[in-house]
């Protein structure tokens, strides 16, 4: 073999590591992925003498609720903490994948950003299992109506102001960014929601903590309903809880609680646009930028940020889905690698 | 740069293509993935006046239920046709990935044999919208307890035998291989299902349908419950459906139905071991061994095959998380690429 054969043969490999399948995140081309897979977290037992109502399988029986459905994608040579990823009202972890127009949702860019990425299901959400016994003993004869839980599903007709599409439905705010022309789709990621019918704080809330200190630390990031999770977790034991990052949360901890676990990790609390022409989201940004005041105070090293003022406008409460997602998510890797390096 | 230089780079690059991320088909090691996300199949909306029952949420509104939820990965040079995976009762699409007992899923395996693997969860389950309209009727006192739908779960007594772990709750079939140490997450993978409540064919149907002409082509894998779906789709249009594999299915077609969809594609049925033991599976092999004689006396291309009779004994109704799964599955994956290539 000559040295120019050799040389070709090397060019050629090291295109192909490059182009092919490169082990440096990229944001396209291939994926690499270390290991992938998941798993649930937390649930208890609950038992019932009317956990069916078809004949064909015993009504009697042990199920199990509770539970945090989780999925999980971990690049090579992942970043020290992995980013848990909790969706909102009315949704599932589908929240974070694909776009409603069909483009990277963000499991995928922060994968590609070095993140190991874990998206769960809320419990009693999506492949997290709820309990049918207190439906069917109503069904049944054996209880009451009104004992039956409180149930609810968003519609579209209310959910789009809520969105912050517009000011109601089928009114958009100028230069929104949410893919109206896809929304067909996004209405297809909302699911009934069991969160009335279910304890404080959440189930889901004490499964978060114990996934973040399984995974030796991670950035517990949260949506809207989800917003106040990380926080009700930390509140409970920061062990394990790197940062925590709260897109549009419907509530942040009062500032009369207790503020101390609020100062042991970097915090950064995100809204986009129109928040002051929505007499539901107004109210809940003075009260968040109430609890950063107060938790810096305290000497914590917390962050609230609305997106228009530091010069992206447009953006609905569904960010991680709007036209410039990927935009915004950038913006946020930045936030987090500072803080991450630095403790915020 | 020496031709010993160049000779020890080209070695070099060649051990990262091999070892780092192989661009062929890999069982493990980093895993290389072209594209990935995930979509909804379907759907229909539907309004209610009871969507919700809390106050923050108003109550009248249009929902949209029907609709499967599919999540896919494609690997790089994927095989012509890629594999929808259906999983069956009151379980969701986890019943393809990780094992409880933490082994890789079947949805990696057969990605990493060179599929594009696209697992669905059924419609009304799991990340699939349910309609809770007719619950909240009955709690506002608008209809009556007998109008709520017939839900149930399986619980975890009767499910013992039904999942064939042995021939009643606790006692276990000699050298059964399903991981019963890890059963206590096998339990959390378990949701309610509203099978009972919903028309026939299942909604999931004509979704699994649409899902192969829109791949232009696909396998329909299907488990238990969902074992008729492919065919239930092939009825309707064999267009796209380019083989079926049903896993242990609670039923197949009826002999004395239309049986020329099913000659226009390879098909197999495939079981584990006990069934004979069980009074519940013995009766539906009996009634498959007949179907798959009469389709192939039709002139088809199917074959049922009851793994202990290959001389793999020992699995249960859940054969995709038994400890040889990937064992079936590498059984499962050469009988394909014969059907695919030959047409059956």
């Amino acid at each position: 073999m000559t040295a120019r054969t050799l040389a070709a043969l090397v060019v050629a490999g090291v295109t192909l590591l490059v182009g092919g399948c490169a082990s440096q995140p990229t944001m396209q081309g291939d994926l690499v992925i270390a290991k992938q897979g998941s798993f649930f977290v937390g649930g208890r037992e609950v038992r019932s003498d009317k956990m069916s109502m078809v004949p064909t399988v015993t009504a009697a029986g042990t199920i199990v609720v509770d539970q945090m459905y989780v999925r999980y994608q971990v690049p090579p040579s992942a970043k020290r903490f992995p980013i848990v990823m909790v969706h909102g009202c009315c949704l599932t972890g589908k929240t974070w994948e694909t776009t409603p127009d069909g483009r990277m949702g963000w499991d995928e860019f922060f994968l590609r950003k070095g993140y190991g990425t874990y998206v769960v299901d809320q419990a009693w959400r999506g492949r997290s299992a709820w309990n049918p016994a207190a439906i069917n003993q109503v069904k049944a004869g054996a209880a009451a109506p009104d004992t039956l839980p409180t149930l609810f599903a968003a519609g579209q007709e209310p959910a789009w102001a809520i969105f912050r599409f517009g000011p109601e439905h089928g009114k958009t705010f100028p230069g929104m960014k949410f893919p109206l022309d896809a929304q067909a789709e996004f209405w297809k990621q909302m699911v009934p929601d069991w969160f009335n019918a279910l304890p404080m704080p959440n189930p889901t809330v004490p499964s978060l903590g114990e996934l973040a200190r399984k995974l030796n630390g991670a950035v517990l990031m949260s949506h809207s309903q989800s917003g106040i999770y990380p926080f009700q977790a930390a509140a409970l034991d920061t062990t394990g809880i790197a940062a925590i990052v709260s897109i549009e949360p419907s509530a942040c901890p009062a500032v009369t609680s207790d503020l101390t676990p609020y100062t042991k990790m970097p915090i950064l609390v995100l809204y986009g646009d129109y928040m002051e022409l929505s007499p539901r989201w107004a109210p809940r940004l003075k009260l968040c930028r109430e609890f950063v005041a107060a938790a810096n105070a305290r000497g914590g090293k917390a962050q609230l940020v609305v997106l228009p003022e530091i010069g992206i406008p447009g953006n609905s409460h569904m960010l991680m889905q709007d036209t410039n997602s990927l935009e915004i998510a950038e913006w946020l890797s930045k936030w987090l690698d500072g803080a991450l390096r630095t403790g915020g």
